[in-house]
């Protein structure tokens, strides 16, 4: 594994992979790496004959009271594990190099940025879709891989990728989770024990809830009532929507095409989301991707 | 000359080109070619192997109350321009491959698409700045083109490669004339013999200022009332300002690095912009360009 800490090292390193010839993969990361991310890699190497991963703690999606300065981190750990998945570049960027003086263009992802997550944290989702397509364009990667534990980012870059016409694939790969449920995060590292316990009511909820769809219900009502009757160990419950998969808007009435159920709340100072996808399909997670442009 | 009407068709195209290997060079335009456009496909001859042009009268760039559905068109005559320049590639989408159902991101350059046009066109560079990303997604050029007549669009592109760290190198090439001095521009057509003549204060206010600015003038309230004084045949001035060409910031007191004085009026129905580069550099144009990321 080679470690480029600014573009100009990065750029030299690509050169010699690009010539080689075979397709390559990216899994951009904020670090303090999980399973979540592991299981990205994976994918990642399945599909594609590098990976090139990164780790940048973007200031731009984090709010003036976000924990953007808190931010969990272990370098250390987190290129062992890099390393160890088989990562082929490991890019860390500094913030100072991706946001030079008199940074002003921003990706403006539109009102599948206000909803949900958007609507608690403003401007997240622009600092989000800036960064990647940023980031996109330094790596110039074949595909692109997301988890979908961030539904609406992945919704979002989605939307982003095929609007500006980018010559990505963009693969989501299902969300990871520990033995008990719970999704796996970077910010799980917030939670006390009993923080942690309470917490498993999220994923109880949405599971309670793909348990009734299972089972026929179809009313998004009865189904995000569902979800919400198990919330109550929640510090805040900031939503409980069922919205379509691929465009953040709510569903009213009965769920037909591919629709996800996302939660946000607080438990102590960690703000935790979570989805979990209601569809007919045999393995929904896919249907998130968008494939490749045909050549 | 090849013409593609869809992205696939210009993929083809494109793929081949890139086999050989060149430089590829992009001339985007809004059709109704002139001599300015001819002088664009010119240097991007000079500096690449091959030349990809497009014609899009691109929708998002336009308010509704303006000139969308009245823009002046003539594709037999700019096929055979595009042709007799040596085009390689010329691209003609349509507005509903590159805006498809649903479009929602957008690329907004910030405080510099707000100022100078920006404020008398709310979105336009939001619109401009979008559609050439998209377009530099599609062709992926090595090099791309862009008149200095259109100088706020310019510094907000250039910022756009720059923050978006877009694989591009951005040239800037000079304002193309009429004899007399108006400045080329497909809205030139809106104008009837008299607006024709009276269009004339632009360029001649222009170059007072030039010529004061040469005789050892740098104080910016005097170049821009040099100017100003000479732009009463306007039927409405929008504004005449002296910018920081590089950051549209407004200069006050003395000129100092390069500045650009900006004019923009109406005549009769059509809108008329106009710049020069008040500079010492020997050739200030050239100052706009944006150097390739070296390899």
């Amino acid at each position: 594994m080679r470690i480029a800490r600014n573009i100009p090292e990065l750029r030299v390193l690509l050169k010699t992979l690009r010539k080689q010839g075979g397709r390559i993969g990216f899994v951009p990361t904020m670090g303090y790496l999980h399973e979540g991310h592991a299981s990205l890699i994976q994918h990642c190497r399945a599909r594609c004959d590098s990976v090139v991963a990164s780790i940048f703690v973007n200031p731009t999606q984090f709010g003036p009271d976000e924990d953007l300065n808190h931010y969990p981190h272990d370098l250390d750990r987190d290129q062992a594990l890099c390393l160890n998945q088989g990562v082929t570049i490991l890019f860390i960027p500094e913030a100072t190099e991706l946001y030079t003086t008199g940074f002003s263009t921003f990706i403006d992802p539109g009102p599948m940025g206000q909803v949900l997550c958007g609507s608690y944290r403003p401007g997240h989702f622009r600092g989000v879709a800036t960064v990647v397509a940023k980031l996109f364009s330094i790596v110039q990667p074949d595909l692109a891989f997301f988890g979908q534990k961030d539904l609406q980012q992945a919704a979002i870059l989605r939307r982003m990728v095929w609007d500006l016409n980018l010559p990505i694939e963009l693969v989501v790969a299902p969300t990871i989770r520990e033995h008990d449920g719970l999704a796996m995060s970077s910010r799980n590292a917030y939670l006390s024990i009993g923080e942690r316990m309470r917490a498993l009511c999220i994923s109880r909820a949405l599971a309670a809830a793909t348990n009734a769809f299972q089972k026929g219900v179809r009313s998004a009502t009865e189904l995000v009532d569902t979800a919400k009757s198990l919330l109550g160990d929640l510090d805040e419950l900031q939503y409980c929507e069922l919205v379509d998969a691929l465009t953040m808007d709510t569903i009213e009435g009965q769920v037909k095409r591919l629709a996800g159920l996302c939660v946000a709340g607080k438990i102590g100072r960690a703000r935790l989301i979570d989805n979990v996808l209601l569809s007919e399909a045999a393995d929904p997670t896919r249907l998130l991707s968008l494939v490749a442009i045909p050549d």
